[in-house]
């Protein structure tokens, strides 16, 4: 292969650097005015009366918008529970829920404007935690629940409503009898464990440009799910699809945070309030209060065999939603369905919880709850190692599922092997040699840690479609719904196309995003880019090139079949033609077009728990070696190896580039990321506050593993990645931390500083 | 018919209103640069040097362009001949060429530094008129013509290429034997014509702003041929059209003056040079130093017998073809076969010439070639007809040709019935009951003139390409490459998908015009938006259609046949569903969607003299009833009678807008419209010197008849029209003015004011 498995320089990359991307925080149109909002000050109480005079009278305010004037159609969303609204309705349900929004002609009078707003709220009684939301007679964040979605799961999975209650959202996951399974076990093993949450924190906040513009709706948005803010506005605004458009400029990261509404709503209100186009940018701190990754207590208690074979899992998970759903339920869901961990057992029983509480909203991060859980099973491990005086490799290696065996009864096959993955983990790391407890200088301590992980490969349930177009002079256009975020897809995709069709990658280009032109997608998540979209790239490429040998045997007078395409050229036999040759004499003039299409959705299978097999298994390994200050409780990591299977890579640069992004996420997590809350209020919304990785803090021993073990439903065997590299870190730091002092960490974060 | 033959309100028409509407000149882009051009001072030299090195120095200024540093891989370009450069090479040929370009951070820095850049110049004898430029070593606008383009003929039609002369293009168009007609004529009568040069003067002047982004070249661009544009930039700067995408906002008119490239190639080449987006925006007199319509000079002979019969014509045309060739060479061979009129002529021959000369460049403008020939036949018949004494309407209603009848062996048969179409313009004037050589009060005297033109419809050799999806909510969009520029096309083209899909017209929408996403058309020109790519739209629509209904068989469970859509409902017995139920029950969740695809184009047919039938026959029949004073000259036109034939009115309200349009724009050129130049200086490139008609000009009574013959080959039987009202207008007024003062107009302008 020319194109794929080439480290191509980025497409994107050069702009980005020279800062000449255009981000829609960069957009200036015409009139355009600047909107800020106003967020509850309160956690949880009911709003009595807006009074916006003052703000309206102020020079320079354009209009000021609230749930008395909003005028739309519907004013909740929600993807899995319609609990959301623009602005806040009858109550307020957070510290930073949004009440009320300004445009003015600059951003400093809409900034002043929204101080003048004067809300009168009765308070109403909180609850912050999971253990105080569940109390018998908890105020209750939501009366009512609107439009909760059915997921409708296969056989083992289960959705269980709870109404009158937190609970936004129950899953179950049953097989085999863990009764039983406990009554066979020698031992039974219980921990629980905390997890933190934490903000995504991605460059660029979120921003949108609203523009209602005769006919139709344009939303610039920094967005990673174009196509369902469309639906979202439509339903909103009560418009046809054909009249909102969203277009997706360079976007600066999104790691889950950019899914679904966030600023598009109160902009477009705006922009159709004033007759202007309308830019709503979030600060770094607004951000903070508008979506992290929950907070999560796992327990799991494990029947095992005195040889440390396991019988029998019970898992816990509670995650911590906040006080609106988002994608909180598929987050639950995931990490109910990954609780177990990557290993053999036969009775298992796991019941995950999402619930409602006074505090910012959880949703989709960056290992879709898979970091929470893993955690805690991989952590878990280790102590029954422990207890059972077994090598925590070991116990590893006699538990984990083999290639081919079941994960779960009916879903996908295990794609890679994973324990040749572990042996080289720990050999990079030097298991057999670890200087575990060894005491350095002074009150310094060394150890090391391992951990295993595995998630299932997200977008099931989503069609992808794609088109490439080949025009008239032999030049290529690819057209997907997938965001570029930062993963480098553009330039993997446009690998793809330049593979299939046989042209130089230059040749080939990747449109901008908008969803008036861009065939269907449902959003940029869960790894799935490559995996489902690529499949629908590549058949459109295929689609194209079909087209393509059908005009070269019309112009070659040669059959299809006996036709090569070759580095831009179509021959047969001695005859060679440029790709614009064969264009051009086929279609005459300048007129002709190939327009290919590729559609790709995995169907339903009602064996599987979650009611569709995972496409692929995203697996996360890891080992670190630490170094403990026993005085000052300090954690420096000072080797960390990581090791995912990419199935094939596309671009190996690339994947490289994103295992060791997803393992500093995990870093931060490990060692010090955490939102911390005092009555409701986030203390630490900012970079001062809030410690992320820097690069002071990445091991100077650094080493990522990419297998290509060829097993995954995308191009050329390619797997989903990039989320895998997350899941092992913190039990990984955690178990070090302990072989280093023989103290146990079961909540994170581990860290003093 | 629910959707079409309404007059619904136009969908732009608000925002446009509003002053909502956003056009290229209103866009502002995140470190966007402005250009200014310096423009030739002098009509024909050769450029020794160009100093910059002031303008370079001046605060503000980013870069300055000039032929030493354009770096193309092509500086020259042009639709017909490529004679024009980017950035004059090695010579300006006429006062307004440009030289040099500025890109500056402020308009007012890049006007600045213009001025500071020298220019030596090697002045060289220069030509102003035909008679000029076709003396014996005159000298030359350009020594050699780099790929002038064979338009390949049919039977009858010739073009002639004249090396080492001013002579830029050359039409013969021969039938029957011309010596021998005058032979068998009675009589022959012999005049010659001259009509001025006017400017399209549309109220947005070329305006474009280009960024070089990454691997992506984009313009946004007032532009009538996106394409076309897309094509010339792509071989400029030597990229891949997947890399050149170019998007068309609003556009404020364009009448044939924004076809081809104008602003783009400087503009890009500067935001290449500077990294930055560049907007370059010309004033109102740089348009009239851009382009405009070819001053013509028309002798036409013909032989009659003696009851007014004509029986051969010798026609002879030459335009001023200007500096340039742009368009002119189409333009010149429209009006050469053009040239004798829409009678029966045994015997013709036509020689139509384009003449470089070191003026503005003369180039498509609404009528292409159309008002000069017709003002030239149609007062030579009246001419004809006073010297044999006969009616000038009877000697009309002699030649006219009959419905069926050929204008032209091989050519479409005329498709509508001239007859009856003068009949009525003669009956609305109330010719028999004409006033003329009438003294009313003082020095003023009234008079009546008619006139009956015709032209082919454009839009030959012209692929059309349609796109129309029906989105998940059956919510409709249509994609076409025809650019609204004000004739209302993207709400005819609404009208017609709605009728074809059964749907109300607010579920259609009408795509932005983006190249990297619109599927392929050539250019909006020649009328030919309605008659060609409306089939290209009706065929989409229908193609959607096709696709729809299969969706709805497989819900309704119905053969596709019996299956009814009415009103946004597809019915089978007496179920009902809306297109959203059969869409969403048919693909399921929010994926679906539906693309549908129209082709059309014409025919080469060898047989016809231009090589391609034309797709119908767009006439333009006038009458005016005018008062002159004869002390003054003054000449007013009080009443005006339009007249043309639209197959069928998609849209009854724009149709008579767009012909009341075409008239008023004779109105200016038959009696103040006129470029004077004095050695080559454009005087009058401002409106305070160059009259362009005003409300106060249009006559007082202003009829427009459009009839309705249903023999169109566009959607339901629609012809394009716009053009044809333009034809008529000055004969007619000047048949008047003969009319009521016994003076023949051969020259125009009319008024001395």
């Amino acid at each position: 292969m020319s194109a794929v498995g080439v480290s191509l320089e980025r497409i994107d990359g050069a702009e980005k650097i020279a800062g000449r991307a255009v981000y829609a925080g960069d957009l200036r149109l015409p009139g355009m005015a600047y909107a800020k909002v106003l967020r509850s000050t309160v956690p949880h109480a009911r709003i009595r009366r807006i009074d916006c005079a003052k703000a309206r009278a102020m020079p320079g305010v354009l209009g000021v918008l609230t749930r008395d004037n909003l005028h739309v159609a519907s004013n909740s969303f929600g993807a899995y529970v319609r609990d959301q609204q623009i602005l806040a309705g009858e109550k307020v349900r957070y510290i930073g829920d949004m009440v009320a929004a300004v445009a003015a002609a600059d951003r400093g009078s809409a900034a002043a404007a929204v101080e003048l707003i004067d809300v009168d709220y009765e308070e109403l009684p909180a609850v912050y935690t999971v253990e105080d939301a569940l109390v018998k007679n908890a105020p209750l964040v939501h009366e009512t629940l609107e439009n909760r979605k059915d997921p409708g799961y296969g056989r083992g999975g289960k959705h269980i409503v709870h109404d009158h209650s937190n609970i936004c959202f129950h899953f179950r996951h049953e097989r085999g009898d863990v009764e039983d399974g406990f009554l066979d076990s020698d031992q039974i093993f219980e921990d629980s464990f905390h997890f933190p949450s934490a903000q995504h924190y991605p460059m660029e906040p979120h921003v949108c440009v609203a523009q209602f513009e005769g006919e139709v709706l344009t939303v610039w948005s920094a967005t990673q799910s174009p196509f369902p803010v469309r639906q979202e506005l439509a339903r909103i605004f009560g418009l046809p699809f054909s009249a909102v458009r969203v277009i997706v400029p360079s976007v600066g990261g999104g790691y889950g945070a950019k899914s679904g509404i966030k600023t598009e709503g109160i902009a477009a209100c705006l922009s159709r309030m004033i007759g202007r186009p309308v830019k709503l940018a979030f600060g770094a701190d607004e951000t903070f209060k508008t979506i992290c990754q929950p907070r999560a207590k796992v327990t799991i208690k494990t029947g095992v065999k005195k040889d440390g074979t396991f019988v029998a899992r019970h898992c816990e998970v509670y995650l911590n939603g906040g006080a609106y759903a988002n994608s909180g339920p598929s987050v639950t869901e995931k990490a109910g369905y990954r609780a177990h961990g990557p290993y053999r057992i036969p009775h298992l029983l796991t019941n995950a919880y999402s619930v409602y509480t006074n505090t910012v909203p959880g949703g989709a991060f960056r290992g879709f709850g898979g970091p929470q859980v893993a955690f805690a099973y991989e952590t878990h491990i280790d102590m029954i190692a422990e207890r059972l005086g077994i090598d925590p490799f070991e116990i590893r290696m006699k538990n984990l599922l083999d290639k081919g065996e079941s994960f779960s009864s009916g879903d996908t096959p295990i794609d890679c092997d994973l324990k040749a993955g572990l042996k080289s983990v720990a050999q990079a790391i030097g298991w057999d040699a670890r200087p575990n407890g060894q005491q350095n200088s002074g009150s310094i301590k060394r150890g090391i840690g391992i951990a295993t992980a595995m998630k299932d490969g997200g977008g099931t349930n989503k069609p992808a479609n794609a088109a490439v177009t080949i025009f008239n002079d032999g030049s290529v256009l690819l057209s997907t719904g997938s965001v570029e975020v930062g993963q480098g897809m553009r330039t993997a995709f446009l690998q793809v196309v330049a593979e299939e069709l046989s042209v130089p990658t230059e040749r080939v280009r990747v449109a901008a995003l908008d969803t008036h032109y861009t065939p269907f997608d449902k959003g940029t998540n869960a790894s799935s880019a490559t995996s489902i979209m690529g499949q629908a790239v590549q058949k459109a490429a295929r689609d194209a090139r079909r087209q393509f040998l059908e005009a070269a045997s019309a112009v070659l007078k040669a059959p299809v079949e006996e036709i090569r395409l070759e580095n831009g050229m179509a021959m047969y036999g001695a005859q060679k033609l440029g790709f614009r040759e064969v264009m051009q004499r086929h279609f005459r003039d300048t007129e002709g077009e190939i327009w290919g299409r590729g559609y790709f959705k995995i169907g339903k299978d009602e064996n599987v728990p979650l009611g569709y097999p995972s496409p692929f298994w995203e697996i996360g390994f890891g080992a670190a070696e630490v170094e403990v200050d026993v005085e000052t409780g300090e954690v420096k990591v000072l080797r960390y190896v990581s090791l995912t299977d990419a199935g094939k890579m596309i671009n190996p640069l690339q994947c490289h580039a994103q295992d060791e992004g997803a393992a500093v996420f995990g870093l931060g997590q490990a060692l010090f990321e955490d939102l911390s809350y005092q009555d409701g209020q986030l203390l630490n919304s900012s970079l001062i506050d809030y410690r992320l990785p820097t690069f002071a803090d990445v091991p100077s021993t650094f080493t990522t593993f990419i297998m290509e073990g060829g097993g995954g439903p995308g191009p050329y065997g390619a797997k989903g990645m990039g989320e895998g590299g997350i899941l092992p870190v913190a039990p990984a730091v955690g178990n070090a931390v302990f072989a280093a002092t023989g103290k146990r960490l079961q909540m994170l974060k581990v860290s003093p500083l």
